[in-house]
Order: structure tokens, then sequence, then C-alpha cells
């Protein structure tokens, strides 16, 4: 059994500490919502793990992540470790290692899937940095990751940056599968066709080639919400979608899916697109088209 | 100077009108609407006709033209010709010329363009069926299309329905560079790092690479409408960004820039398409993530 | 236990047979190929069942599925039925109907997912029909479906056309799917940041948002071949990609990953497209960009 | 008439030096060229231009700029003023323009479009800086720019960036375009519907919405080589196409016609790219479908 630090008690963290503890863990916990943090402070937490520590960070990637390793690379001693678990960009690593470093302080990048569902199932796991250190780490991840052969749900990627580079292309991946599933529901709908959309698409679960467990989430909402109008069609994106776009032109890979689905995300927040006004302006123009006026 | 007899006044029908009269050319138009026909029938049209005739059909494509052309079938003679310069999908040519040819009618389909700047400007014309039928009807030709070198605004492009497929694929690339500069405009909008968008884009008008009339009149809605917030970005899609798209499928072409021009105004009318409220719905089912609830 | 008639024993339709049997049906067989065949024709193979007969079509989609179905119409009599387990297009599937309709000859379309590894997984099927009829060959869609309860296996999709239907719509995900993956592969592969590619993807079959079925393939694939270099990227694709598309474009839904995958696999089978060639001309015209010359 | 520095005499400064030279200014050219410049080194360069200075850069962006920027910055003096003409990305602009600020040196930067051609045809001008700069560079802009009305060919963007900024969005567009050209040109040669594709093209200059200067370069291409197979569809990108896809992922804004432009041009470069292996291996798994092996 092994002692953690765990910052960060958000829904994932929260869980996490959760599944820890029931494999027989020790976790400190801090929050800045004093109702689930085991301490009161950074400081707080440092002092209460014994040396050689192991830290991780598990609150929003960009800003609030690179301050919690500036603020650990002052509390932390030589010999201690710090694994970010959090949707951190892969070139933030790096940086953090580099700083840690300077102080003897290891440091792990770690890609986390699985959402809620993680707590129960598992979570999988994807690790840059040092092979020693990703040994030191190993009954955290040991304990996270899901039940059966440690391969099929964890790897150790790479160098520092590698486990979230790994991340954010299975989310780029993500997008994609969504996407794919949301068309065809949608072609499913619009056809009418198919009598009973939501039978089918539970009668893929076994057998077929499009069996996964996005489809078995597809099933559930549809359980719940058999047309699934109690949603708005309005779609959020996390950092992890663009990036996978950059690299993707930083490498000269062409990725029409995956911005396909970036982009369906991006217009499924605006109303009436500048670009589509600029259509209907273009087709007013050469045609005389019959076009809609605003307040028409 | 040679005679036509023109089915259909509409918007484009009336201009041709009187662009082909200004010519020298005497034209016999026939309407439903009675305010702009100069006959009152399609018999009373053949019988104002000196043979051996030429009838050109501007009528919306499908069933009314199909139909007029039967209908002509039965009241035209051998050695008389007709033109369907509508908007017809191709493979209806070879029918209507069918039909015709039993009664040794001649036919060309001429795919038109220009919409209503074609009055002054004259139209682009592509033009399929038999040379000797196209010679037959070169006057007209010459009367409708452009100023300057004949074969800068008008091509026999083949065998019948040759025309009309030129004519769509002229259509499917009219898509996609009304997008690229749609998008482009949109770009502009949102980045406001460019002060005067409407200054930029007038000033493409000479010396770029873009430079072009889809370009000059989008400086013309700009100059009406600086944002061009007075119309809404629902733009409608006539047959041949489909069969355009279609014709991709059928050659194994890829198509990507005319497909996203065309699924580009399919989303442009959905409001909260079910793909996306599938893909909110899937996100939800995950990660917890916040979702916008219906009337939330 | 039941008994059935099975045309077509290739690839599908031979392992269909053995898992039919394996779960005590009896199956007569018919094959051009007599090394398969049980019988020497479709008469010997009709004479072979008892009435009301059942018969399973598994042959090519198009032409041969509507020539034996032809042929079935003068064999069979009022009373038995007719099961199409091909790809065909949804559309064939009335014309199937009618013509046996007339003959009082009863019609399901049945859509079959599973590939290869239906033999002992079972396959995934998607019915279209009348319920009465769905009820008569329940036992056999019970043998060919994979364990596990039937609703996650098996659907009753619709009227006849609908299980067709759902198969197409099925395989277009698919097609978004498996470029999805392929598109993350790449990336991880050009951009090295990740040192071992298939244990990161190995690492994701459990816990993570993209395990899936297909994921497991990739697993497998990359165990056998790490970079996946004994194939040649040249993808063919079969209709259901493109029907999905002109489902599309019918029902004017937009279908960006769809279409981006059945594209991907156009290019895939291209040398310098015409396209590219044209984009190249085009920069080589406007700004003396260097350009490959061919044999250069 | 006024004088000029101009700091690189590759294919478009060389052409520009002409230009001015035509229209009566004084230019002083410098490139590393011996056979080309007029001076010896930028000291040199300086040397010989009277204060207050305008120095015009038109060397490849990125590093070869900045350092030239860097290197005026030490030569220049108070008053004068650089105007960087080249294809740099609009974030250099603003690390250009306070460098030499903290010298008092004026800063503008300049996209310019026309290639080749703009000798002859004057170049299209995008400019972003100050007013007062802008107007003091006027007579070299009026010089450069078609002729014509001033704004239809040059626009004063915005503050420093803005110029090049939407010399990037121009360019973005631009890549949209050629690529639906190239779409609808592949199209008619694969469908061979049209007999004579070359005219067809030609006969679009005039009268139809595709018209444009890119439409007329095709066709000069089409002159030289009917079927464009002098050329292989290799095509190259610059940085625009890339840097306006980066704008789209952060301004959230979707742009499909432009990635897939810029991604057609990616895999014209590749042979059996890493993703579509990938989906021949995922077929071969699942469907035992036939692939292509290597040497096959």
């Amino acid at each position: 059994m092994v002692q953690l630090g765990l910052i960060g008690l958000g829904k994932m963290g929260f869980n996490m500490r959760e599944r820890l503890r029931a494999a027989g863990h020790e976790v400190v916990g801090y929050d800045r919502n004093p109702d689930v943090s085991d301490t009161t402070s950074l400081e707080d937490l440092v002092s209460k793990l014994d040396a050689p520590r192991i830290v991780w960070i598990m609150v929003p990637a960009g800003e609030p992540t690179r301050a919690t390793v500036t603020e650990l690379s002052n509390l932390l001693a030589a010999g201690d470790m710090v694994i970010d678990g959090g949707n951190s960009k892969y070139t933030d690593d790096k940086l953090n290692a580099d700083l840690l470093a300077a102080k003897s302080i290891g440091y792990l990048d770690c890609g986390v899937s699985g959402g809620v569902w993680g707590k129960d199932n598992g979570y999988g796991l994807m690790v840059g940095g040092a092979a020693s250190d990703v040994e030191k780490a190993m009954p955290i991840f040991d304990a996270l990751r899901p039940d059966g052969p440690r391969e099929e749900g964890f790897s150790h990627a790479g160098d520092v940056g590698a486990g979230h580079y790994a991340k954010m292309i299975h989310n780029g991946i993500e997008y994609g599968m969504m996407q794919a599933f949301a068309e065809g529901f949608e072609l499913l709908e619009a056809a009418k066709v198919v009598k009973d959309v939501p039978a089918v698409i539970k009668g893929w679960q076994r057998g077929t080639v499009v069996r996964s467990w996005l489809l078995d989430l597809l099933v559930r909402a549809l359980d719940e919400d058999p047309e699934l109008d109690d949603l708005e069609g309005y779609v959020e994106d996390s950092g992890e979608g663009r990036w996978t776009l950059e690299e993707a032109i930083n490498n000269a890979v062409p990725a029409p899916v995956i911005s396909a689905a970036l982009f369906a995300r991006f217009a499924s927040r605006q109303e009436h697109s500048a670009a589509m006004r600029a259509v209907a302006a273009l087709r007013n123009q050469f045609g005389g088209h019959a076009v809609k006026k605003v307040g028409g």
C-alpha cells in the first residue's frame, strides 16, 4: 500500500480518491473546497506525506496546473515526484518537468480517460516520463487502471509529454467517433425508413462492427430520452480536439474526420454564422434568390 | 435575325427575351402569367412561329420541363428544334431528346449562368447536342452570350446532356468558391485583427489571386450592409450542388470542398440538429459535462 | 429446431451454415461451387425443404440477389418465405417483396454485421418486414445472433427495407470510426512524441472512451505488423458508404465525417489525381512555384 | 517621386523594383546575389538613402525577415520606416514594430498578392500600421498597386499585423477556390459526359458566376497542356493556409472548405499514408477483405 497526495477533488479527483482508497492506498487530498479537502493547504498536504512523496495534480489544465507545479516545486524535496493527471497540453509537461528537475523532483504526465465511470470501471492511463519514475508510481497506476491485463488499460507512452500527447490523440479520435455516431443517428431519424431507431441502435451492441463503449452510452442516452430532445444540440469542445488539429497542421497530416467533428461543434454554438450570412448575401446578389431577412 | 419561341418568362426567361429582342431577334414568349405572355397557349405559340421552329424552354427543372417537352412533342413538326435552357438534371436530357427524335424534332440542352445580371452582361452558355443543331441555334446563342470572343462565354460541351452536365459542375464549383469567401469573411469578422473588413475585401478586387465576379458581388453586398446582418444565415440549395456530389460518388472522385459547401448549407437550415443533440448526449453520459437542457 | 435453405456459401454464408448447424438447425445449402454445396440446383434445394419453407439468400447484392429472388418466386409456394441477408440496397427490398407477395411468398430483409468473426461471436442482425414473418424466422435469427439479450444483437427495424437501411447506416458509421482511428494512428506515427505507438493503442482497450471492437482489431493488426507497413494504403469501398452519403444528400443531412471517410478511400486509390494536378498547374501559373514535372 | 530601399530581389522583389522604377521612383536594391544587387550590404544600402528613409523587406518569412529587421534597427535612424512586404505571420509584426519603435523607427506590414503577374498588372496590397506611416508610404503603394481606383487594389486593414492577417485570410480563400476548381476539373475529366473539357472551362470566362482570375489561369494552363498531365499532382503549401486554419481553431470558426483544401495538399504528397494503411488493416481484420500487400 502506498501513500499519495492528491490535489484537486472535483468530479475526476474525488472519484479517483475513492477508487484509490478502495484499493487500500492512503490518499491525502487537497481542494480549495474545504468540504471535500483532507488538508487546509498545499503546505499542510506536503507535511502529511512521508518522503519520498508522490503528489498527483488533478486541476484544470493551463494556468491552474502550471501554478500548482510551481508551488509544489517550493514545497517538495529532492526525491519526491509530481504526476500531472489533468488534461494539460503536452508542451506544458516539458516546462513542468524542467522546473521540478532543477530541484531533483521527478515528474510524470498521465493522460486519464474514462470520465465519471472511471471510479467503478477504472481509468485508461497513458503515461510519459522516465521508466524509473513510472516504476515508482506503478501501485497508484495499478489501482486506478481497469481490472484485466495491465497493458490493456495502461501504457508508458514515452518521455515526458508523451502521456498527454497520447491522451490528446485519444480525444481527437473520440471526437471523430462521436460525430460518426451522431451523423448515423441523424440519418436514421431523418429518413424515417427505420421505425424504431433506439431499437436498432440498441441492437448494434453485440456482434456488429460498431460495437463500442460510446455506442453503449448512446443506448443509455436513448433509454432515458428516445429522441434525444431534452438536450440542445449545443456542444462545447475542450482543448484536446483543437490541439489534435494543430498537430495535424504541424505534421502535415490530413485529418478530415477529426477536423469535421471539431467544426461541427463550433457550428453547433453559432446562430446564423457570418459565413452563411455571406453565402446568403452572395446568392441574393447574383440570383435575386429568395433569402430570409432578419425579423422577416 | 431569327425567330424564337420562348416558354417561361420568369426572372430568367423575361430577361432573356429582353436581351434577344435588343439584339434584333423576334421572340414569341409564353408564360402562364398572361401579364407577361405574348401568347395564350403553347399551341398558339407554335402557330405563331414559322417552320423550322426553335422553341426555348425556361421553366423549372424536373416535372415542369419534362411535361413541356412532352406537350411540344405533340405540337411541333419534323425539322423543328427544342432547347432546354433550364437547370435540368443531365439525365433528363436523354429522355427529352429521345422523345423528340421519335418525331424528328431536334433537341439541345443549354446550361445558362449569370443570374439577373445576364440581361446586361450576357449569359455564360454550355450546350449539349448535335453539332448541326448547335449551328442552327447559333444566332440565338450569340445574342445571349456575353460580348467578346465566342469561346469565352459559350461552349459546345458534347452530346445531349453535356450542356447541363457542365452547368452542374459549374454550380458545384460555385458552391465551393462561395463557401471559401464565406469562411474568409467569418474569420476576418471573428478575429477583429482587421479593423475595416469591407475595405480589405474591396481592396482584393484588383491585382490579387482571389479577384473574381463573386468577390465583386461580395463587395456590393458589403456596400449595402457592411456586416451582412440584414440577412439570416439560412441558405437554400438547388439541385446542382446535390447532383454534383452524386456524380462524385458515382465516379469515385473525392470532393471534400464541394461537399463541405453543400453540408454547410444543410446545416444552416437546422436548429439543434439531431446529430449535435447526440454528441451532447454522449458527452453528458460519459463525462457529466455541462450541457444545455431545452428550455434551460 | 427448424429447417432452412441457404443460398450462397461464400465467406459469410459458409460460416453461417456452420453456426446454424452448431445450434442444431437443419441447413440445406446451395452454392454454384459443388465442393461446398449440399444440393445441385435451386430446384433441388427447394425440393429438399418441407413447406412452409424459409430460404435465406446470401449472394452478392444487386443483380445476383435480384435474379435469385426472381428464380425463387418461380420455385417456392404460397406461405413460404425468403430472407435476403446480403448487402442489398434498401430500395431493392420493396421490389423483391412485391414480386414475392404476388405469389403469397413472404419476404424479410436482414442486414448482417460481424464479418468473419460472426461464426464464433454471432452476427449483429437488423431485420425489416412484417412482424409475423419476423416471428416465424426468429429461431434462425436467435441462432445467428450473438449470445446475450436478444435486443442487444438483433432488431426489428421496421417494414421491408428497414433492415438493409439500418445496416447501410451502420456501415456509414463504421467508415467514420475507422477513419477516426486511422487519423489518430497517423498522427501518433508522424509526430514521434509517443515512442511506442502500438503500446499506447493497446492500452486504450480498457477504461478509455474509445474502447471498441474496431480498436481491438487495430491492436490485433499492430500485433502482427507494428507499423502496418505490410499493407498498401489502398482501400476499396463497398456500396453502403456511398448509399449512406446519397441518403445524406436526399435528406439534407450534413454528413461531413462519413463523406470525409469515403473520400479518403477514393483518394487512397488515386495517384496524382486530376484535381491535384489542377492545383499544381494553378500554382505554377500564378506564382512560378516549383512543381514536379512528370518524369522530372 | 520617392526613394526606396528594397531588400530581397528574388522573384517578387526583382519584379517590384522594375515596376517601381517604371513608375519613376528611385529604388536602391540589396540582395545577397551580387548579380542583381545595387549595393554591397545593408549598411551600404542605408548609406545610399536620404533620411527619412523607407526600407522595404521582401525576404522569406520567419527567421530571415526577423533577422533583417533586427539588423535594420541598428542601421536606421529615428524617423525612418521599415515595411515588411513578405509573407510573415501576423504575430511577427508586433515583435518587429516594437523592436523598431524603441528607436523611433516606423513599421508597416504589407500583404502582397499577385505573383509573377504583379509586375505588369500591379499587386494587390493590404497594409497594417499607423495611418500617418501609411500616408508617408502611399507613393510606393500607389506605384505597386494595380491601375484603377486605389481602394480596389489597396487597403489599410488596421493596426500593425492587420496587413499580413488580411493576406493570410486571402490565401486561405485562395486555397479553397483552387480546390473548388480542381474538384470540378476532376469531375469533368472522370465522368466523360463532357467531351471537350478545356472548351467548357474556357467558355466559363465570361458571363458565368465562376469567372475569376484563377479560372483565367486554369484556361491558360489547359491551353498549354489540355489534360494537365505534364505535372504531378504533388502540391506544396506555404504558411498562410496553415495559419488560417490555426486562426479558425483559435476563433472557433468552422472552416471546412479551407481545411479540406489544405488537407488535399497534405495528402497529395503522401504515398500510402499511415491512415489508409490502418483502414486497410482494419478491413482485413474484420472482413477478410482483399487488400493490397506491399510488393504483391
